[in-house]
């Protein structure tokens, strides 16, 4: 029972730091809805990390951030384009679609990763009235796939969207995982490199729920309390998503906890590397690792330490690590895949 | 700091035997998104009070359940009857008109009530296809004035829904108020007296997140999941949700959550009729009073126990007691209102 | 067959200077989507009428000319007042919340209008986020009772708009009938009397088909083609509308037929006030005129000459004039009116 | 003034029959909104093509009825398979991500035509609530591309559809010219090969304005009318959409309307064939021909018989056949063409 797995970030708990800060916001009364002074603490913390000319918002869960966030920045008749494979794209049940009434339009990304040439060879028939207008271009960071994109190909992005007046937003669900990657400040990849909108990811960091929805641009501030209500993504009982943020960024938590799971997927790499039978198939940036095993040994594998084949087709399995997961059940993983290999 | 309110139920914190189910749940992986165990135990729970042939669905809030109950019950061109100051109505910022699409159909309910006449009254222009078509009665039990409709109550306007072939939904973000108030099991003021679609409130009874979505009519649950999902209310580290709804509903702690809450509201409603110059407006059936004081001691009441002034035209509060209100806390506000009234 | 009514100004045909235009317009080829010169020239007539400064898109119908003008002006988590009757929050099937995605808010209106307290009273909790803000006001000139605001009244409404800064839209269905009554250019009340959008009705005066949207607030009108696309309400051989309103505003043809029907519909009043047992509710201000009959003669009324029971608690009918009804029309129903009186 | 071109088959103007019909249906007053003589006509011709166990409503254009159609097949966590340049995906400004809030998932294919294989290969992650639902295959016939589906073909997507329980959508806006071109009756194609819903097209084959919806499925139609009028998509004077389609269904006007237009690309591909230069595309089997023109030249070209060029890289132009494209202006084309080649 509660065997730990390589199945996905979010089947991790909660750190413990994260869960005494819930238990000492838990003592009397508090103001509903964000009026509090735990949220208050959490985005002070933001703050110092994004400046003060930046707006927070505190949300539920990554969908919500995600959609939300592109809601300030589209009307309906607005297209959104973001990779083949990602979250907005495949695994959000078509949830922009609905609420934003907007196109997606997907662009291959075998990494991951858009590209200034990949995004403007989807700029087309601007100001024709029959289309959808592209607006947003939105990448993950880290990516679907455990990439990151340096400040260096961020920007680049972010000229794209400067030459065609696009707004530029970022799925960062893992964005922790990203910074420990770059070894940059937040800012310096996010507001720097010309992001307008961020959803930042708590959940999968440790935390027990609650994502942020953070908003460079001024222009585009304004609403989003409205927004996030009939987005039902308001919660009541707010100072329990700001006592975690204000706990998951103070003492560098979020580093260490993103510094443990990157480490843990580099060493899972290296291990994996050594199997000849075993082809590791992305570079490993950030949590992720994905690799090929032959397909006659992914059901035991599953059982010792369970994960998802990410592509059915190729056998390609997806191995994330996370802030709780050890040396020994990286060890144990790659030593369980010799031996099967050998037993067969 | 913290210092308790009559503000609202979700000013209150979280139940110490919420917080210790929610520390126990927190042990190694878990399969997200509902898969797991404490969601598994939460749902039997569930279905001890309602029945086998009953689908329960975890989701965030009382908006979200609301909204998304009502999606299974609703095409775009329906309309939905509701009491004029539905929370529905008035309290989710359109929540239901961008996500369904429908028309709110507000019935003027001085009690918070509807009846069978006051419904009728609106059921017009069926068939006309420049009309919306009525097809849910949605009411809230307890109802936002803190009245209860007893079951035969409820049972009369589920005929009407029958007669003219409508869904009913309630809204129970504070069932338990209502169940301890009618004294009755769960089930006897809704699946058996002909709901369809139940939003179960957890958050205003002690939890720190989380409502249910139940669903009683089997010709309307079948995509529920993917709804959730589209709606952005499906929580990736559901352990959490289910762990709380299972300590919510077991050793009564629902119940005496609820029971105390009711208690000290009919205490208030008590003590505050002692008062001549006090005048409570509404039957105290559940956990909230409203009453009308003068104007000029409200600013220092609230400074000593926050309130929100419910109608600002009459000067008319709102006093909403949880569960962990005390009857120190309650005779105290009394003796304040004293207080200021003989000092004015 | 083709008997005529009093059921509606829509049960009319096409004026025959309007049969003209279409078939003239009916040679060769001509770009679609409105590049052509009949589209060119029903703008340019437009402009002479509402000034060089002013948008126009011609639309298929009333409901998607004021749906897709309120999209220019709302967010999903806005409000528009309306009379209770307003033809978008009864006629329009829902079509405003699923399009928009807003809360329509009724204010009652007996006699149609709305006026500066009647809306002020129903502008609440601005800057609450929990409730939907109020972002337009949207009045029929003339009204669904076929009463016409005064200029003056439309400016006290702008400048209840400006005070709290809402848009001012105006659904002009019956707009000639409005402007004959006040015997005063579009203009003065539309533009000059600060209204923001404007549904310019061309099907119920003497047209196949087409109404148009006029944007006068330049902020509000650039993004209307694809809004327009997207509503579904782009024609492509759109020639055909173009050719009509050329033709409708040229020659005083709009003026002529409008005056005619406020015409005829004075004299029906006039012939209906002198039969002691009918009693004409509303003021006659354009075409139509609503009178409360004796139940027993309305059937065979009906057969005579069709119309429809507005309220059938009162039996209060609703008889539409049109470009096409002719005095002996109108003198025969009021001889058949008291011959069944007679009878009875 | 006028000059007939190859743009498109929507700047041709309407046939003279049509033209008469609207003329003789405009004599009095006929109920609105669908109760009249000539819609009950135009319904009656439909169903002498599609059977009486069919239900056909009037719309006004392609998008509308491609949009509403789908709205009787989906909800919307649904996800709809198209062409990659299918109309509904790329030429209705995401209208049906708009208002129906599902994802479209586009398929390539380089003749306009999907297949059993290509459909089967997108649809994925059935069951799955992270990701929207196939629910609906939705095809040209004929295609975008001027080729026509065979009835073998359809009834191997349509095998598909039942294997994994998915609607049929067929949007025919040039379904005369398919019919010609498989010279099969409509239903034979439609109904009989498995369709549920059908957008039939009028507006490109000679008629003014209006389309219909006609539906197969018994199961999705009975709530149609308040999509319609919901969606904006219902005429008051509807008579005149009526007395077209009655009109167009009469007298074979629609197929010789069809057979000329496609024997006239016919012809214009086969002038064109002859020139070394020109590369016809695709297979012309309606009444459009795709082919590549040496870059220099079009522009001149377009000079004399406009067009469109479809894909700018290759130099690929789209030319359009009307029904009142004559002979001698593709044999003017062809020679122009060849003159403009010679002199360059």
């Amino acid at each position: 029972m509660h065997k730990k797995t390589f199945a996905s970030d979010n089947y991790s708990g909660v750190h413990q730091a994260i869960m005494d800060a819930l238990s000492q916001a838990n003592a009397g009364h508090a103001p509903s809805y964000g009026a509090d002074e735990f949220t208050a603490a959490a985005i002070k913390k933001f703050k110092e990390y994004f400046g003060n000319d930046t707006e927070i918002f505190l949300v539920y869960n990554g969908t919500g951030a995600n959609v939300l966030g592109l809601q300030t920045l589209t009307q309906s008749f607005h297209s959104i384009l973001c990779a083949e494979l990602a979250h907005i794209n495949v695994d959000e049940c078509a949830a922009p679609e609905k609420f934003l009434g907007c196109k997606l339009i997907p662009i291959p990304a075998p990494d991951g990763k858009l590209t200034p040439e990949t995004i403007e060879a989807k700029i087309q028939r601007l100001d024709d009235q029959h289309h959808p207008q592209v607006k947003v271009i939105s990448i993950s960071q880290s990516t679907e796939y455990g990439t990151v994109y340096t400040i260096a190909e961020l920007k680049a992005i972010s000229a794209v969207a400067k030459k065609y007046n696009l707004y530029f937003h970022m799925d960062g669900s893992r964005i922790s995982n990203a910074a420990v990657s770059l070894n940059a400040p937040f800012a310096a990849f996010t507001k720097e490199a010309g992001v307008d909108v961020l959803s930042f990811g708590g959940t999968k960091n440790g935390m027990m729920f609650g994502e942020a929805v953070i908003i460079f641009n001024p222009a585009v501030s304004q609403n989003f309390k409205y927004i996030r209500k009939q987005g039902m993504q308001l919660h009541s009982k707010m100072r329990f998503i700001g006592a975690q943020f204000a706990a998951l960024l103070s003492n560098d938590l979020w580093k260490r906890n993103a510094e443990h799971a990157n480490g843990m997927a580099r060493l899972l790499a290296q291990e994996l590397s050594k199997i000849p039978q075993i082809k590791v198939t992305q570079s490993v940036e950030a949590n992720g690792v994905f690799a090929i095993f032959p397909e006659r040994i992914i059901p035991k594998l599953q059982d010792e330490h369970f994960f998802y084949v990410w592509t059915e087709r190729t056998a390609e399995a997806r191995l994330m690590c996370s802030f709780d997961t050890t040396e020994g059940e990286v060890k144990k993983f790659a030593e369980k895949t010799r031996e099967l290999l050998a037993s067969a």
